[in-house]
């Protein structure tokens, strides 16, 4: 599998100098990406396409091919694939018409199987936008960046079957200032499925956690084993959807046997250890949270607001979520009210209120005892006046010294969101919602566990 | 309480030529939001304030006062109280420094009770931020415009006791689109509370469903017969916060007391037909939501997308929301057919793919027998090449035609949302996670009811 994420030749088959084409988006992506390793555009028709040689088919290529890009339709993705295809180790198959299509779409995927096989090819998709990697520079997505953004390198590395799935958590992780490791889309999985590349990240480096978008999986031993042993190195969360096949939509005299597979995916996860989340935004504030945090032993919350208000809400969010919001020691009350001043509700959740100064959000952090708390919520409204984004560095560092997550809430608009952009800019998650930080601090105590 | 909403004067007191004063922010307020009425500045210390004519005090001014604002210090207010002050009919007291600085301040509070009694002066607060209101063209709100962005004019006004919660809701409503009627942030209530508000909201034309957030209601007697008899008029929808009262923390041992409070909350809410929501976001969903649509009567939802992973994300929030996602009628599905393209899926959720052109849209709506739903969730992945942004309009001339609400889902970042505001601009509530389409449907059939 190591051809797929540390590529050094990519062949693009199909390529094409019109921009109408997908092949045509994808070398784009790839150029745009910085990809380093040689690109061999394929296609009969070109001599040359967007300044690059181009070959009339795989075997032409003097040099081993890591990736073979397929954006062909279905049918010329077998005919190549009985030819000479000796060079090529991996194939991203991007085409769709296959399996999805039906009937006829399933026999061509089940030729295609047998072909991959016969050949000592391994494959991704068909029908999905392959790999978008922060690390070899890697970017197969045949979707424009001006439609669909790409996130910034960090440590969370994403596996889904849905195309439109990745597509829709890069664009919104990249708008929030967020990264990711590597995102594989790996569509119908005719080959590689999620146990292989779920093996393939246990061991890599660049990945710090893995979050999964999981339809269906196909050997449920295989997963089980596989992913057990990746939670040993580090977090694994996954959203599970079809809950009741709604999309699959089974005749209803089957939803019982449904309802019980999903049960069997709970069990499967409480099992493996992995932490599972219960809806697509969920799942986006895991992988922010989890680019910086690692998950912590205990349960117990220390909020810090200036907005009496949005404090009680992330409190409440919190009792929702089984998250505990302890009340302070006296000893720790004590501290607190020498170093804050009068107007400041020395409580948990600490409300700094409106004549809030940055100094304030560090006098409180420094004196809240790291004991009394697992993780802390840092919520910012930027409406008083003396507040600045200094205050951002000032957080971070003290996070850096801490040892405990700090999470920063930073609700509102267009201002709030600049503002914010002081905090991303360190490298700390931040939630734009009171339950959206709630929710990634319910992933870092284990979710459901 | 007319004067509050329809004022044609206004008094500043504390009005100030110094951009730091909250008062100069509140005058720049009330000037962008262009209030036709008259504006009389008061402060002994200056004879004109930003051009206009400034008095030494509120009896000096010789016209009916609605409205007098009181930006000045708690002490202050309670002076100016005991001079001349019959002309004023309403006050918005903006000032801090109240029962939420503790004992000293509850007897401010105190006095400043009686006094308004013995003068005969309605007022909002202390400790508030007073009215954002698009009907009469009144903003007292001491933030500026840069922070916190101020919402359109639109059919939904928002009752808070907590400025900052006012704050964080307009600016996000503003930065996605969506607009308000009138929203009142009524601080420490020392007399105007959600009763009076809500008893004026019933009655008012411009209002067309309310959105409470509560942390406490003082007379709860009052409020059920205000809130019965505002809800066989308009819907109206409420966040209960502090349901354990982590804000407020008191004594462990009580808990059980208080926890007993937030049930009490909850039967009122059914009782009086208010629709509960459970989350900030919830109410944030809500007001775009009923800004244009009102509750229906069933709970079937009709799904129609192009990409397969948010069709059955949408569906599964739909199952956990208590709401039904019914497979469509023999019927239904062969006229469907007829109509759409063999690549889309023909099921309950609709999956037009990626080959989607603006018409397949129409289509599926056109040809899904209404009376098979009773709401129907449009979502829009904008990669698909084929699809433009004139499909807004023509998915709108469908939902003003077809009687049923029509929800439109955009996911991700940037692009995205610029697309989508090509529903906006048709009025269309507009939504960008899986998870808040549903929750406003589940809004529209009527919440936990």
């Amino acid at each position: 599998m190591d051809f797929f994420f540390k590529p050094e030749s990519i062949a693009l088959i199909g390529a094409s100098p019109n921009p109408e084409k997908l092949s045509h988006t994808v070398l784009e992506s790839l150029r745009k990406m910085g990809f380093k390793g040689k690109i061999y555009p394929v296609n009969p028709g070109y001599r040359e396409v967007e300044g690059l040689k181009c070959y009339s088919a795989p075997g032409e290529i003097e040099d081993r091919i890591d990736i073979a890009i397929f954006a062909v339709p279905a049918k010329a993705v077998l005919e190549i694939l009985k030819g000479p295809v000796e060079n090529i180790k991996g194939a991203i198959i991007v085409s769709s018409g296959f399996r999805e299509m039906g009937a006829d779409g399933k026999k061509m995927e089940d030729e295609l199987r047998a072909l991959l096989i016969e050949k000592g090819i391994r494959a991704m998709g068909p029908n999905c936008l392959g790999i978008y990697d922060t690390i070899s520079n890697v970017d197969t997505f045949f979707i424009e960046r001006e439609k669909i953004e790409r996130p910034v390198r960090d440590g969370v590395s994403v596996l889904t079957q849905s195309g439109s799935f990745a597509a829709m958590i890069m664009d919104e992780l990249a708008n929030e200032g967020a990264g990711v490791a590597r995102v594989v889309s790996y569509g119908n999985k005719v080959d590689v499925d999620e146990s292989d590349c779920l093996e393939f990240l246990a061991q890599d480096d660049a990945t710090k956690a893995v979050a999964l978008y999981i339809e269906s999986v196909g050997n449920g031993q295989r997963f089980l084993e596989v992913a057990s042993s990746c939670v040993k190195r580090k977090p694994v969360v996954a959203l599970k959807v079809g809950k009741r096949e709604p999309g699959a939509r089974a005749a209803s005299s089957h939803t019982g046997a449904i309802s019980g597979m999903y049960e069997a995916y709970e069990a499967a996860f409480r099992k493996t250890g992995i932490i599972e989340v219960a809806s697509y935004e969920e799942l986006k504030d895991a992988c922010k949270v989890l680019n910086r945090y690692s998950p912590v032993e205990g349960k117990r919350v220390l909020i810090i607001t200036d907005g009496g208000g949005i404090g009680i809400s992330i409190a409440d969010s919190c009792e929702e979520a089984g998250l505990k919001v302890p009340e302070l020691s006296a000893a720790a009350v004590r501290k607190l009210k020498e170093r804050l001043p009068a107007f400041a509700s020395v409580k948990n959740p600490i409300d700094l209120t409106g004549s809030v100064r940055d100094e304030h959000y560090i006098a409180a952090l420094q004196e809240a005892p790291a004991r009394e708390y697992d993780l802390a919520i840092v919520s910012l409204l930027w409406g008083p006046p003396l507040l600045t984004e200094g205050v951002a560095e000032k957080i971070r560092d003290f996070a850096e010294s801490c040892g405990k997550p700090i999470l920063i809430s930073s609700p509102g608009g267009k201002f709030s969101r600049e503002m914010a952009s002081a905090f991303t800019a360190t490298g700390m998650p931040v939630f734009f919602t009171p339950e959206s930080v709630v929710r990634a601090a319910a992933v870092l105590c284990g979710g459901k566990r």
